[in-house]
């Protein structure tokens, strides 16, 4: 499983940051009418005439983010790149540019970094993004990635976190707690294959939970569906830290309560056969686990019609006055505060 | 000479990640038209309906960019921002936006990350630029910055590396080879101090130089004074790794070869003086010294008579045919390749 430890053969210094950036960017094409210049000068020059521009920033750092023991570099810098374009489309914007900066020891060869790269420029290819600039450096230990976003939307058409009304309907895409449990899977079978090289890591017929976990999805396409289908949400997060996270942020920006029904969260069959066999709770992984990168969003009660035939999309909620708090209905009918302690006892063992 | 390495009165994990970026980021008030919405939301919303937008991202790591035994927090800030600054004035536009992302490990407390913003803010202050976004981290080990800098030019007015003409004049703002005698002395004190530390360093009569090493300057005075003057340059590009380096990236963009004037190379009394001390021929410590964040670029002859009086800009040399070479003219008449190996050889001992 640590095939990716040590694959030198090109060692970085021969190349030096120009090399480098060269063999890495030599086949670039810019796509985006909007990237005007892109890697080779000081700083990329973009054009956004008629929108608003949305930009974010993500790190990713080895040891804290991922585990290269069962993280192939391709997934990652896909993921990278995921991560980044999520937080875009959360802002109800088109991702149109990346700047992706990375710091590697002497550990890494060209490969490796020729490896994470093909991920990246997957991932631009997939999303219809230009890369447009970055930086390169040594670092002491370990490989740090910083990359940076650029979308555009117009005016009138952004989300915010704020903008939830009372009686918005709470909506959820995709299904949550998925890429935590494939988190847990990986993780075992690492700890078993440090324990004993011999044991091979026995992951089958949890290709879904792998898939979520190392090379999520960003939601443009949701996005998309938006703009086809003339629907504005009132407010929008992607789901990064996990639903109960996130539906407080949403609450706390947009000054409102809101009410979930668990038998509402959408949570795939892999998850709760996984779950079960942890000895966890799907809920408490679909509530609390995280890098879903799914959206989660809110829409007026008049333009629920609009979304509720799309079966990437479900209705989890609603927002409330602020005065009702931010709660979960579970399936007994009984009703638990979202910020509950025991959730982030479970989140920090 | 390390007073900052372990100052932790307040844990960061108490804070949280919420916690700590609202302390960082509370008293923020977004100064520039183009920034619409800043930190708190999954992306910041910018605005340039006139302008071409310029982005570039430059990342800093303890023990590769810096050395805190030496670097006062605050300073290390305030550089972060400039490097990129430098950056967006080297494209001719005036910097508007940074997104700041930072990893720490549990080294620093929340004390020391207020001192590394505090330099920031003044930096943004000083630059007239809106913090509006970014992510912090926890890392294994040792501090890793990573700063975007986003700006705004006319379309017209964008500066490449790539449009220096024959005959056009190279000029450079103020001195250079001074940041990096700033470095060595630092370097040098260190060591001693390291083997003693009841010797007190002797940094006396070098404010100038520890200056423009701990605390350099993005050069957007000049592009004020270009844009109040009517001056376009040709080509332009900020000095990072030294005049050699850059006059090299000018020609080679610009598909010209360049000649540059030994004599004509500012380089400040102290710069002289501390060389000559350690021993160090001050012309390799302008060539190739770095870090000076001074402004490289060219100017139509025409173009000349308008910014000869500045006493901030010197004309060191002019473009010339490609087959002509790149060139520096020593004192006695001697032409010497620029890329000459014997300069890479200093850089890389």
């Amino acid at each position: 499983m640590s095939e990716n430890k040590e694959i030198i053969t090109t060692e970085l210094s021969e190349l030096g940051e120009f090399g480098l950036i060269n063999k890495l960017t030599k086949d670039l094409k810019l796509i985006n009418k909007q990237s005007i210049k892109g890697v080779g000068d000081d700083a990329a020059v973009l054009n956004y005439n008629s929108e608003q521009i949305v930009v974010t920033t993500d790190l990713l750092l080895e040891g804290v983010h991922f585990n290269l023991a069962y993280t192939p570099l391709m997934h990652l810098g896909y993921k990278a790149v995921t991560v980044n374009i999520s937080d875009i489309a959360a802002m109800n914007a088109k991702p149109r540019q990346i700047l992706v900066s990375f710091a590697v020891s002497n550990r890494f060869g060209l490969e490796a970094i020729e490896e994470l790269y093909k991920g990246i420029h997957i991932a631009c290819k997939d999303y219809g993004v230009d890369l447009v600039g970055g930086d390169t450096s040594s670092s002491v230990k370990g490989l740090f990635i910083s990359i940076t976003a650029i979308g555009g939307v117009e005016k009138e058409n952004v989300v915010y976190r704020s903008g939830a009304n009372v009686k918005d309907i709470l909506c959820v895409t995709g299904d949550l707690g998925s890429a935590y449990m494939g988190l847990q899977l990986l993780e075992r079978e690492n700890k078993i294959y440090k324990s004993d090289p011999l044991i091979q890591p026995d992951l089958s017929g949890y290709d879904y939970l792998l898939q979520r976990q190392l090379r999520p999805q960003a939601r443009v396409d949701i996005i998309n569906y938006f703009k086809e289908n003339g629907i504005v949400p009132t407010s929008m997060i992607d789901i990064s830290d996990g639903l109960s996270s996130e539906a407080i942020h949403l609450s706390i920006n947009s000054d409102k309560g809101c009410r979930i029904f668990e038998d509402k969260i959408p949570i795939a069959d892999q998850t709760i056969e996984l779950a079960n066999e942890f000895g966890l709770e799907p809920l408490i992984c679909a509530l609390n686990g995280g890098e879903d990168y799914e959206l989660l969003f809110s829409v007026k009660p008049s333009d629920f019609q609009k979304i509720k035939s799309n079966p990437d999309i479900t209705a989890i909620g609603y927002f409330t006055e602020k005065e009702e708090g931010m709660n979960l209905e579970v399936s007994n009918g009984k009703i638990i505060p979202l910020n509950s302690q025991g959730w982030n006892a479970f989140l920090n063992p």
